[in-house]
C-alpha cells in the first residue's frame, strides 16, 4: 500500500487558506523540497513576497488533483461550512472533504468532531497538527515573547527590576517565567505539584503554592496567567487592586474561560489585556515553521515522506 | 554657608513642566520625604492618578517661591524661550531664572549654551541631571527593552533562535546585547576595540572587529545600531539588501545623525527603524526613578541634604 | 487516632546514624522547632560544630523511648544488619526495629524489600524519602555543581566557550545543561522525545536525537552522560577517542551500570570519571536541607505536624 | 628595515621555558602557520602530547638562532637569573639576551625594570604580553571558574540560591560575578563609583557602596574579594566572624597584598582561601590560546607577520 517516494518534490502538498503563517508554512515546506500548491490564501503582493518562486498559486480544484495530503488552516474552519480564508478567498469544506480521493490525508489545525464526521464519511483520513506536544512546547515561546512586548508597552516600569508573577508551570507558563528572568525581572511562579515547585526553585524563580495566591495581591508590577481556569477570583481581585502598584496590571493568556473574570476585573478598576493567539501575530514565520515541523513528522509517520531523504533536524 | 537641613522635609523642590517622567519624579521625590510642589505639568487626571496626594499642583510663581532648588525637564526648552510643557503649560524661561533668588540651584536635562549663559546672568547655579554616567547607564535598560519591543512587533520570527547583530559596545550596545541574550537570540556584537571585543567575548555573544562590518550583511535577522555616526553606508546596505532575509530590518538606537541615511536605507527597500527616546515612552516612572537617582546625587554634592537621612541606595 | 500537636516542639525525632547530611537535616529540623535527637553520628567536634545546642545526642535507646517518628540515614544501611553509620556507631538494624513501638513512622533513604519485611514484621510503617520527586529535583542542583566541578579541574580548557553534550533530559541533564550554559558554553543535549526536543531548544541549547548521537564523536570537550543504560557503545567510544579534543572527557553521572563500560573506555585511552553521590560530598548542608523537605512532607501526610504552624514554604 | 612575510610559516618563534601553558602557547602559535621551537619545557611525555608533531623541541642554542622573536614564559624569571622553567631546565637569562641578533624582539610576562636593563643592555626591544587590557581581561574567565570550583569544594551548600558577595567590579569582579549569577547565586557586588554601581544593578546583581561594606558581615554564604588592598579591616573580621553562617569562608582573588590579613582572618576562624593564578592551573590550554592571542597582537604590531595572511579572529 505504501507508496515510494524517490524525493520530496514526487509528494504533493495542497495548502488550502489560511492567515500570513500558512503561507510562511507553505514556503518552508517548499525550501524542504515538497511541491507545493497554494489556494485561498489571497492574491496580494505581500504573499507572493513570502511565497517567493517555488510554491505555485491555483485553483482548490487543482490543488487537490492527485496531491498526497492536503493541509488546511490553523483553524481549518470558523464558521463551520467554509475553509478559514482570512486572506481571501472562499472555498467550502465540502467541496475539499468531497474533491480528494478516498485515503488521502487532510492535515488541519484544531479538528473537532465535525472535521472527523466529514473525513470519516469522504473515507478519509484526518490529523490534527496542532494537538502535538512539539508543536505546542515551540508556541509557547512566540506567546511569551508577545506577552513580554505586551507587558513592555503597557507597564510605565521596565521589566527589568520589576516583580512579576507567573501562574501556572505549563508550557506557556515556562517560556514566560524564562524569558522574563532573561530581562531581570524578579519573577515568581505559581504551582501546585511539588515537584513543579522544586523546577521552579531550579531554575532561579521563587517558588509559590497556589493555595498561597493572596501573598501575590500586593507589591508585583504584573500577573502573568496561563492557568486555563478562574483562577483569580473575586476576593482576589479586590485585594490586588487595593494593593498593588497604581497600573494594576493582568496579563491573561490562557484560553477558554480565561484566569479572570473581565467584568470583575473592569469593576476593580484593574488592566486585564487577554492576549491570545499570539504566536500568528507575533512571528507569523517562525509559526508557520513550528507548523511544518508538526506537519512534516505527520507526513512521516503516514509514511509519505521520501527515504534516505527526509533527515529533517530537530 | 551651607545650610543645616534636619529632614528631607525641610527641602523645597519646584518641579516645572515636562512629561510624564517629570510626574513620576515628582512623585518619588516625594516619597523620598521632599516638599515637592508641580507646576506646567497639565491639570489631567492622569497627573493627578500619578503623583497622588503627596505632591502639591500649583502656580510657577508659588513653586519658585523659597524653593531651595528647581527641576526644569528633560530636555528643559525645545523652543529656546519657554520651558518644555508638553503636558500643558505656558512657562517663560526667563520667568524661572528671573524669579529666583541668586545663588539657587537649577537643575536641568541637557543644558546648552544658552542655558548656561541665562543661570551666570542670573546669578544662579546650573548643573545637568541627564550628562552623568549613573543616569545614562541606567536608562540604557528602557531603551534597551523598548529596542526589542519594536523588534518583535516587526520581526515575522521570535526574537528566540534568531541572529542579531548590535554596533557599538557602550551602554545602549550593552544593555541590548544582554537583554537580547536573554532572549536566546545568537548575539553578534561589532566594536573596534581589542579590550571591548574580549569582553563582549566574556559575556557570551561572538565579537566582530568593525573592519569586518560586511560579515553582517548576510545571514542577520535585525541590525541594532547604537554607534551615533554613519557606520553603514551605501555598500553595506546595498549588500544587506540583497543578501539579508526578506524582512530587512534595522532599528537605529542611536541619536544625532543615526547610523544609517534613511533615503539610502529606503532606495535599496530596507526597513529602517528609528527608535530614539525610548526610556519616556516605554518606562515612564522607571526614566523618572532614574532621574531622580541623579538629581538627588547632584542635591548631596551641593550640600541640600538632611544628614544622617539621605543613605538613599543606588 | 491522630494525635493532636499543638507545636513542632511537641514532636520527638530520633536520628540514627548516617553521614555529615544527617547532621545537618538534624540541625535543620531543630530550627524548624522539632525536638531532635540524633545518635549513632559519632561524637566528633565537627558534628557538635553543625548541631549547635539545639540537638541532644543520646544513646539510641533514649532516641527512641517515645518519639513520634525515626529517620535512618541515606542509604539506611550498606551491610543488611547495622543501620549506616559512618561518622562512628554500631546499631543493629533489628535493635530500631524492634525497640520503638508498634505503628510507630520509619523515615529512611532508598528503601527495599528487606526493609519493608523488617518494619511489617514489626507493624512499624516506612517511608521512604528519597523515593520522591520533589527531593530528587532538587538533589539535582547539587549534581550539576558537582559535575562543575570535575569537568573545571579536569578539562585543561576552560567551560566558558567550549562545546559540551549532555546525554539525557530528566533531572540531572537538565539541571546540568542549565548550569553549563551559566558558564558560558555551548550545550547540545541528546533526547529521544520529541517533546524534549522542544523543550531543549526552548531553554536555548543545541537538540540532538539520540539516533544521531555518532555526530558528538568530534568537536566536544567534555560529554556529560545522565542516562542509567549504556548509550556509548564500542564504536561510539572509539571514534570518539580519534576524533575528539586530545583530553578525551566523559563524566558519567548515571547511577546502576553508567553510561560507558569503564574497560572499554580505559581500552580507548578515554578519561572516564564516573562521578556519584556527589550531593552529600559537595554540598552536605544543602542536602541535609532537601532531605528536611521530603521528610517534612512525609510527616504531614502522616498527620505528625502541628496545624496552624507547619506552613513550611516550598 | 621592515622585513617582508609570505606566509607565517616564514616567522620562526622561539618558546623558551615556562610551565604547561608555554605548551600550550607553542602548539596554538604552530596551528597558526608559525615555525615553532620549543626548549627548557622539560622532555615529559605530557609535553609531547600536547605539542604533537608541529613543534620542535630543541636547545636552546638553536631555537635563538636566526628566531624572529624570543617568547619567555610567564613569570619570564622567579629568581632574576634564569629563565622560570618549572616543567624541567636550566638556561641563564644572560644566556638568551646575549644570544639573540641586535634588535630581536623579545616577549614576555611580568616585565620588570631589570628586564628592561638587560633587553637595553643588549640593544633588544622587549614587550609585555601578559601586561595587555584584552589578555587580562580574557583571564578573567579562566579566574572565574577557578574560584567556583573552589567555592563548590570549600562551601558545604550549593552556590544555587546561596548569598554571595563580589567585591571589586574589575575585570576579575565583573567575570565573576556574572558566573556566579549563572549558577543561581544571589550576588551583592560592592563597588565605589557610581557608574559601576548601575552596571551592576543593569546585570542584575545588588549594588552596594563600598561605604556600607559592614551589611555583608552577616547573611552572606561566601566573599569574593578582588580588590588588591586591605579592603576588609579588623573590625569587619570580627563580625564576619561572629554574624555569618558557620562555614565562614573568603575566597581571596587579589594579587598583591591581598583584601584580608591571614593572620587576622585565622584568629577569628575565619576560612580564607588564597586563590591565586587560577588561569594556568585551572585552563592551562585556554590560557595558552589567551597568551597567543596577545602575543600574535604584538608580532603585528611589530610588522612580524605575513600580509594578507594574518587575519585572526578574536
Amino acid at each position: 500500500m505504501a507508496k515510494k517516494y524517490l524525493s520530496n518534490s514526487d509528494i504533493k502538498l495542497a495548502v488550502i487558506g489560511g492567515d500570513v503563517r500558512q503561507l510562511w508554512l507553505a514556503r518552508a515546506l517548499a525550501e524542504d523540497g515538497y511541491e507545493v500548491a497554494v489556494c485561498g490564501a489571497g492574491g496580494d503582493v505581500g504573499g507572493e513576497d513570502i511565497l517567493g518562486g517555488a510554491v505555485r498559486c491555483i485553483s482548490a480544484r487543482d490543488a487537490l488533483h492527485l496531491c498526497d495530503a492536503v493541509i488546511l488552516p490553523l483553524p481549518y474552519t470558523t464558521d463551520g461550512r467554509r475553509v478559514s480564508c482570512p486572506l481571501g478567498g472562499d472555498i467550502l469544506l465540502s467541496d475539499i472533504f468531497g474533491g480528494v480521493p478516498v485515503g488521502t490525508l487532510i492535515l488541519a489545525g484544531r479538528v473537532d468532531e465535525a472535521a472527523r464526521e466529514m473525513a470519516k464519511g469522504a473515507g478519509l483520513v484526518i490529523e490534527d497538527y496542532y494537538d502535538r506536544e512539539d508543536v505546542c512546547v515551540e508556541n509557547a515561546i512566540p506567546t511569551a515573547e508577545g506577552a513580554a512586548a505586551v507587558a513592555i508597552s503597557e507597564l510605565p516600569v521596565t521589566l527589568h527590576g520589576s516583580n512579576v508573577a507567573v501562574l501556572g508551570f505549563g508550557r506557556v507558563g515556562r517560556a514566560v517565567a524564562n524569558l522574563l528572568k532573561g530581562f531581570g525581572a524578579n519573577v515568581t511562579v505559581a504551582a501546585r505539584r511539588d515537584d513543579d515547585l522544586a523546577w521552579i526553585k531550579l531554575y532561579g524563580y521563587k517558588p509559590l503554592h497556589f493555595s498561597r495566591i493572596m501573598e501575590l495581591c500586593s507589591g508585583y508590577d504584573v500577573i502573568f496567567n496561563s492557568v486555563p481556569a478562574r483562577v483569580l477570583g473575586d476576593v482576589w481581585l479586590k485585594n490586588f487592586a487595593s494593593s498593588s502598584p497604581s497600573w494594576k496590571l493582568i496579563i491573561d493568556l490562557a484560553s477558554k474561560p480565561g484566569g479572570v473574570d473581565p467584568d470583575a476585573a473592569k469593576a476593580y478598576g484593574i488592566k486585564l489585556i487577554r492576549a491570545l493567539s499570539l504566536p500568528g501575530r507575533v512571528a507569523p514565520a517562525t509559526s508557520g515553521m513550528i507548523l511544518r515541523t508538526g506537519i512534516v513528522n505527520i507526513l512521516k509517520e503516514h509514511g509519505i515522506y521520501a527515504e534516505g531523504k527526509g533527515g529533517s533536524t530537530p
